[in-house]
């Protein structure tokens, strides 16, 4: 690094700091949002009425910063689960590869989310600028006034890059919680299209998607957009409903992973004269680990979902998230045994994450028996569905994500339009002021909601993801050349491979040398892979 | 998936929601508990003192569910560590059995817990309707009410299947924190009874020690059974003290492990000429990250024991769990260290674990150097009793579960009765109105009351679940064939290995294939088992 | 175990009991923080202001406590993101013994922070006995005040062994908190001197770092110390700003690993006539996740030291955080991946975590496109700085320890005093009423006291941990014997190899017997060593 890199640094950093307008901030260290630092304590003399309420105030809004940012650490941890069970339902010689595009959602996503795709998803609200988290209540209340400021509710236009009035601490924390759960959307694909996708062009996805293909659907049913006012507007119960994202994340990816592998195709050796073979992960206990982290971050996913830790429902949240992976896991426990003569551990799994899927919308809003049986009826559509896609659609899936994420995804969106019981969410969305009910407790309209907030996304995200896997596909490619498909995309898509053969003795430089082009050099390449790896 | 079966899962969805009698319920939302949901924020006029006073009732309960929730979300994280623990000390080839047993022992365990366990163990006190979390202060204060409800104090009666008066924001959240810590304990046998146990039996295992064998003697410790209320009646001290279940999960895991591991056996091969012969665990890293992770939720496991973040106590109680696991890791790590030559690695993780698990019933109640010692003894007991069991007793318990969790679960009970400081616990089990105090702080009597629990606890758990096992020995049968277990259980019990061996190049079908019945294939199935696997 | 021992085992523990003086203990239930248990609820009567004053005031103690234990946690995880990391870029061969590494350190790290660290960190401010988390607020206010107590910040000397008056509620919460970060600090050099360093000396290492090295410089710059009152005393901006420690932790890990590395030299085989070779890690999924790890700890690390949730400002810190990984992980992506032809695995990760390490220090102060400024400098430092260290200096760093935590570690002291933008910390040290601002922000001074802040580190750190290195190497030796390190550590230095090769089988005696002097049976133990995990 010579002088005159440093100095073009300097000058970077400069604009950086010099295009970030302070003047305009909005509430940077939230000393405003309550009004109130210094509380008075036991040993002071007695406050006043109006001090004691301000203090008070604070300290409400500070416990909800508190859980809405744990939760969202929970979620970011997620990133984790994915990467594990993705990896680990794959192969050996594609590991490294599988990991990377794992790292890489997320530092992408983070990236493009930042630049625009908050500002379009919650930037036609209030919570762009900070009004939601100040506020000291949960949820239910939360999303009431937030829909004003969007009455087209179409697209956000505030919040770019989290300057200017966004330079705010609840617009942090709302970023910061909005951020893992579109990161949770975008990391779905590249399960399915794992083993065979071009690293350039999952790049490029990832950029697309979270600078506009999430956040403007998330928009419509959670920033105060037309999907969420079509209760107050058009009397369909309480507008689209989805608590904590069973269409916006989950449906979301499932359909993105949907549209993937029908541009990608199937892995070579997949579809053998028409039948599907079997191509069995190289590591269960790495992916049962995954599955597991899943569950442990999906509480912050759920929970954490009022925004609010004064808002006790999230006792109710947490536990009906818990009943329904149960019930998943244990239902595609006995599906697979019966059906194959022993119960499968990737099912089982499966099971329980579509139990978590599935009542991802609902979580809030039903009893416990009804998580039970949601979480039930996931875990056996999983199964069925995963056998579908693959034996009868002949679409190639590794890791069953379009069955575990899309399929169950809108069945949990049917699910709340079926058994909200009408004890929460009152006043939601700007709609009745009874809380949410599905059909059967009395309310069809609000399955009629849900049906169009299912149709609206995949109308959305499998028009426009369909279309940028198309233009990727013709323009740099999506998908890696079939020797190095073959021989593994860990020896050409990344630097090293996951499982080098040969790092107890001296071996050749592999990580820190200059590579000539990838394909021309398979060959030689193809002869370093250890035996060993290529589980 | 037909019309009929749309039209049956349709019935038996609207069969669940007429069956959740909603007229009856709790208080779902939170909205009674505190009573108060609007609180007049700063920019208000100043409120009444009796809207501030119940303002501030309402958030001290909020925070106590903030904490209680989270911690209960990182003992459930410790599933993940068990799976890991178990699996990694175990052999490649039993990987996806061990996994897939962690797995469903969380998924059936929440069922039989959610349908009748959590009904005899709170049900006869008051929290299992809520009065419990929505009292705004801690542990201390808490569980005097409680006992009241349960003068006899041996089964509670209310809340199966969370509906009715406990559809109740308090009872969801007592749910859920009770919930994982009676998985931890179901776990703990799944670690002993690994590479041999089969899946059927174990499930069932699952469903009766989460109705049953672990709320009973829950309720009686923890449910204002007549455990708790020794000291009450009988002037033992506070009666039966187990702060975070030394004695309810870690006792009792530990003692089904034991009955356990006799009814099945050793494993093959594990004794010869009457020797015992070390079968290592196929990936030490793996259950090293299993034990760290185990550490990480210990936290959630003792701290969140007050239930009740507004309880300061939780800095000592995360403190001396730290300094305990500390002390028990260094001293089994010496103590191999001389006695083998070299330190070893397993013992020096379960060192930590022991740590853990004795200073779980006193973490609440001792200064820190006590802490350090009671770790300490933890880790040189480990050592000595697992060679003990294995070398004398010839008792085969792969993971040393029953070292760690039993001989250590009763060390830290008793370890309470001598150290236990008085600065804590005042009124705890409606005993004395001074703290809880050990032999070694003037109180013998109270060391009397946790050996009485010790006692207790072997008693009930080892009668009950060693019938329970020679049941299931009897009819389904409780160990894998000898053809089975040679081959490795991931070839029989589950329907595809944790690690197959041609995972890189196209494969026959395994996974989604209907089998042949099982043993009769084996043969076919070894010869298809990778060699790097069979580690 | 005889009667004597028994016999033993009691008088110590009563010596245990004795010498723990529970007449001078702080608070140690908090019973006097806050001075309220019980609140009134909003049952009772209209309480009076004064109650309500202090009920406030305990709550915010309480929601300060439970922010600052659940980030401690999160950073106590990372341990596990250590050992992942570590233990996956480097061979199988030597995978027990990183292990070991990681979960000792921790261990030893814990007793030696206990017995003397944290009196000497500091015991020299208010902390020790509990002043800092008492306050209702966070930490701008928060470390005012604790400077007063130590005029010449030197040298703590209040709270040994955590008895006394630092048996108190705040001792334990800051003692658990500044713990955890003690620990990131040691487990930094166990990477880099990796695969080569003999346990018992890496044993002394953590005892005397834990102890002296790395409390004394966390003196100076968070106890009180003469770093922290650079400010007041001498008007360099607010002092020595270092929030959440990319020196006090990162730097002094950067540069013991350094000092070690030099003392220890590098691994055989790794420079061949004078130029370095790859010896690539044996598991990079593993070492990925263990950075997702590290990445979910670190907004524990750095929201986690306001010490206060009341302290909104958090929303800004983790945010910032989470950019900052984003932009290191993508430049080191695309800046590899132009490099080397295709993106390297392992380098992203590590730009990931740069990233983080470089935001450490300023999270706190500087705006997001700043942070993601920042990131991005460090993403493209740590490749370049990797590369120097490996090519140019010829020192052998196995995980790149020393780029990650020490270089980036000083990028991040020095970005703070460039970025820092005025609008948090007013009076932080005792400083200037304004807010912290860096040389982009009008306060050059500022800067000035980072560059003294790392001066002062690398000179102490370095020539305490020198010196302690070469103490060890005359004495008892730092490295294994060449037929060791050969062999692989995992069958000499600890008692049996992570990954046998013949567990699926019946083996013979491995842990459980003791052995003969170590390197005389290596050849034996060679032939022992199986193909497979030669890796």
């Amino acid at each position: 690094m010579n002088r005159r890199t440093l100095l073009r640094a300097f000058a970077v950093a400069a604009a950086v700091a010099a295009f970030t307008p302070l003047l305009f901030a909005g509430d940077p260290n939230g000393g405003a949002t309550g009004g109130i630092q210094n509380v008075p304590a036991q040993t002071a003399g007695a406050p006043t009425l109006q001090e004691l309420g301000a203090a008070v105030g604070q300290t409400r809004v500070a416990l909800n910063f508190v859980w809405t940012l744990l939760a969202a650490f929970l979620v970011m941890f997620m990133q984790a689960g994915f990467a594990l069970a993705e990896t680990g339902f794959t192969r050996a010689k594609n590991a490294a590869h599988t990991m990377m595009m794992n790292v890489m959602v997320y530092g992408v996503g983070i990236l493009g989310f930042w630049a625009v795709g908050y500002a379009f998803q919650m930037g036609g609200s209030g919570s762009a600028m900070g009004a939601a988290l100040s506020a000291p209540e949960g949820m239910s209340r939360l999303f009431g006034p937030v829909i004003h400021g969007n009455q087209w509710g179409l697209l956000g236009g505030r919040g770019f890059f989290l300057t200017g009035a966004s330079y705010d601490v609840s617009a942090f924390a709302m970023f910061l919680f909005q951020m893992v759960f579109m990161d949770t959307a975008l990391t779905i694909p590249t399960g399915a299209m794992a083993e065979r996708w071009k690293l350039s062009a999952f790049m490029l996805y990832g950029l697309v998607a979270s600078a506009l293909i999430y956040p403007v659907f998330a928009c419509w049913a959670w920033g105060g957009g037309w999907l969420a006012t079509l209760g107050k507007y058009t009397g369909l119960g309480h507008g689209y409903v989805d608590f904590a994202g069973s269409g916006v994340v989950h449906l979301t990816g499932g359909v993105m992973a949907l549209t993937g592998v029908l541009v990608l195709g199937p892995r070579i050796g997949k579809f053998v004269k028409g039948r599907a073979v079997a191509i069995p992960g190289h590591n269960l206990p790495m992916a049962t680990l995954g599955a597991i982290i899943l569950a442990f971050g999906w509480f912050g996913f759920n929970a954490g979902s009022t925004l609010a830790g004064t808002d006790l429902r999230i006792a109710v949240v947490a536990t009906n998230t818990m009943l329904a992976s149960a019930s998943g896991a244990v239902v595609a426990y006995l599906y697979t045994a019966r059906k194959f003569g022993a119960p499968d551990l990737s099912m089982a799994v499966n099971g329980l994450l579509a139990g978590l899927v599935a009542i991802t919308a609902s979580c809030a809003f039903v009893t416990a028996p009804a998580a039970v049986f949601i979480g039930a009826v996931a875990g056996f559509l999983v199964v069925v569905a995963a056998l579908y896609i693959e034996n009868t659609l002949k679409i190639d899936d590794p890791v069953g994500a379009i069955a575990v994420h899309g399929v169950n995804g809108a069945w949990g969106l049917i699910a709340l339009g079926l058994f909200a019981d009408g004890t929460y969410g009152q006043g939601l969305n700007g709609g009745p002021a009874a809380g949410v009910a599905g059909l059967f407790y009395g309310d069809g309209r609000q399955l009629v909601a849900q049906l169009i907030g299912i149709g609206t996304n995949i109308i959305w995200v499998g028009a426009t993801s369909f279309v940028l896997f198309k233009l990727l596909d013709k323009t740099i490619g999506m998908r890696v050349a079939p020797e190095v498909e073959m021989a593994g995309l860990d020896f050409h898509e990344v630097s090293a491979p996951a499982y080098p053969g040969d790092g107890s003795t001296v071996s050749t430089p592999v990580i820190l040398t200059p590579r000539p082009p990838k394909v021309a050099e398979a060959p030689a390449l193809t002869s370093r892979i250890p035996l060993g790896s290529e589980l």
